[in-house]
């Protein structure tokens, strides 16, 4: 199955790298075709698709969220976290069945789909179901263990981490721990030997919040970071989520360690953790990628919102318009993402890569007039300028429509989900 | 010519009134029924729109732009203040004629449909000619002088008040000035007489920048407010734009004097001005409109991110993630703008209130599932769920389609103004 993209404006993301005016080809599920029109190989292409001068760019990469919490979406807003928590998510999710969560993670992949999302880290209850979820969308996906003292245990983990890892090739399984407050110390030493035998890096959510970074400090005289680090969980590397309240000696272990940081500015915002110190990130040298985080604390799934969140915090944060500028951020939003996600055959435009590849449309007021393609995107882009997604060379959304997905179906079933819930 | 919307869920945004499934009617420019069907009045409806449990409310009032500044969108970001007005925006400026900013100004207007805005509070070169934009595209504007010491003149202010108040049902024109730092003290001293003359309130870009509070106590001894309080500036009342940096003095005042406050956080984001005292303002009692701010400063027209903005800094800047809840925002976007800009009758929907008017689409995937939907829209809600926007009884925008106006015409106009200005 053969695609052709033409009269597109192509920006692969490679460094240095600028936009210019050609055709994109796919086979299957990998690009086989990047450049002018006038080189382009002729054959037969089951579609070819004028672009009308639009954008073609890589996939947007989601690297933090909880799909199922969809059911939670404006249910409990404007809460202290431990209200938030204790009273609103955790009794829920003890009622939520790995067929409920298959479900709400099917609604969050539409909207990723409308937001040009190409793939996602997802942290949530049942992996398996999510797996099924994503496979049958179309979704990439990176499934992340959030072990914690509750569980599962560390032989389920160790399960999944085997059964789900090349299941599909759309789906990936990493190790990861909730966070270090929600487990205890034999425990994360017990992870550590985990970690040691698959040789693997390691996913957590850290440092979000003061309290958190405080409280870690006064149990083990360390920061998160320093903890983790001590016994051994960062020796391969790894990511962690948030980053809000990380220090200068944070940051050497985590430049020592090639440790990356995914930032979810509109769940920091709204939870009131904080403004994550990005510009200081880059300037380390560290690897920071975006995520939405999940929809009962952002509550979108919008990687527009995020980008431009991402530039704008960090101005306001270091006091200086010249923070972050759109480039960087759209480099995070893609090249980064591939990294953090190690799917590094999606972070470009190039022959041989992965389709996991967006078009979007110029031809719309808040694209106009067309001065810096990468500052539209990152200062004024939204939704609505999505007019296609693909993943792994399959057309899934295009012009608003949802490929054969029955969208009413999906709604009402995650209505009555959210019913049982509620 | 009358209207019928059936099948809606229902945002009056009156006071303590809950959401609920019911009609609205229009006739002409007003509307003339809302409430439950089987109270409806029947009758020979030019259309009858099944709204399919969308919702219905006021449209959203941008109560502060520049909108003819869609010319440097995307042209001079990641710059100092300085070096952004000195560089680069003043000298294209001085090259804008008035029929280049009617046409960047359609350009904006185009967004703000998309964004639901259905009046703007515009302040930029060519008054006349954003008027003649208005009129021909059916916006729904107040015009403000931005007068300062390189121009116009208090008479050309004079006369455009007296001209352009009432020139036409959607437009009305606002005495303001620019700033503090871009008049000297002896033409405030004219203008308090102006104002004196007409009882006019008084429209003011104020307390933007620490820079700009710094200087002016160092001019006068005051802060902008309590300067422009002393020349008796705000004996009619009026509004300040950003408002970031006020004093708790200055917020008494502005209580004594009925000055309200238009919070612009795109903006103040992106030119690094710092985070205003929203969750203050709103304790005081202090009037709280919403503004997107012009294209080149913001970039987007969009009033979905400013309110998401509203809240989440609100929350980051208090460090309280209860501060300013999703319903206080969805007023300041509506109820509030409609008090700043004087047009009280368009703030909520009542019969005989004038049809400014938005219906926004439920039955996409970021707006599922439908738990509380003043938070949805606040929280999750985007310019894509715009499905149709209605201003003084006319559909201007449905379904991602301008009713009677030549797009493409508007974007090859504008860019052939932004080549000439580059």
């Amino acid at each position: 199955m053969r695609i052709r993209f033409y009269n597109a404006r192509i920006l692969t993301m490679k460094e240095n790298e600028d936009i210019f005016t050609g055709e994109l080809h796919t086979q299957d599920n990998r690009i086989t075709y990047v450049g002018k029109s006038e080189d382009a190989p002729e054959g037969d292409f089951l579609r070819e698709i004028d672009c009308k001068g639009n954008v073609i760019m890589p996939g947007f990469k989601n690297c933090h969220t909880h799909s199922g919490m969809t059911a939670f979406r404006s249910l409990a807003d404007d809460l202290n976290l431990q209200d938030w928590l204790n009273n609103e998510i955790f009794p829920r999710e003890a009622k939520m069945s790995g067929e409920d969560c298959n479900i709400l993670t099917k609604l969050a992949i539409l909207e990723y789909l409308t937001s040009g999302v190409t793939s996602i880290q997802d942290m949530y209850l049942t992996p398996e179901t999510i797996a099924d979820a994503c496979v049958e969308m179309g979704m990439r996906c990176e499934l992340v263990s959030g072990l914690n003292k509750f569980g599962p245990t560390l032989d389920v983990l160790e399960r999944r981490y085997n059964e789900l890892n090349g299941k599909n090739p759309l789906i990936g399984f990493k190790m990861g721990v909730h966070a270090e407050y929600t487990c205890d110390k034999e425990l994360l030493q017990n992870v550590s030997k985990l970690i040691h035998k698959y040789e693997s890096p390691l996913y957590v959510h850290m440092s979000e919040t003061k309290t958190e970074v405080d409280e870690c400090i006064g149990r083990y005289g360390m920061t998160p970071v320093a903890f983790f680090d001590s016994l051994g969980l960062f020796d391969f590397g790894g990511v962690i989520y948030h980053g809000v309240w990380t220090t200068d000696e944070d940051m050497e272990i985590m430049l020592k360690r090639n440790i990356g940081v995914v930032t979810n500015p509109a769940s920091n915002l709204k939870l009131a953790s904080g403004i994550a110190p990005i510009d200081k990130y880059l300037k380390k040298g560290i690897t920071v990628g975006i995520g939405t985080d999940g929809p009962s604390s952002n509550n979108a799934l919008d990687m527009f919102r995020e980008m431009y969140l991402v530039t704008a915090l960090a101005k306001v944060r270091e006091m200086n318009p010249l923070a972050v500028p759109a480039p960087e951020v759209l480099k995070m939003a893609t090249v980064n993402g591939a990294i953090l996600q190690e799917h590094t055959d999606t972070d470009t435009l190039a022959k041989g890569k992965l389709a996991d590849i967006i078009m979007l449309d110029m031809n719309m007021p808040n694209m106009q007039p067309i001065l810096n393609i990468p500052n539209n995107i990152v200062y004024s882009g939204c939704k609505s300028n999505v007019k296609m997604t693909m993943i792994d060379g399959v057309i899934l959304y295009e012009d608003g429509r949802f490929a054969g997905v029955d969208v009413e179906e999906i709604y009402s079933e995650a209505s009555a989900v959210m019913e049982k819930l509620k």
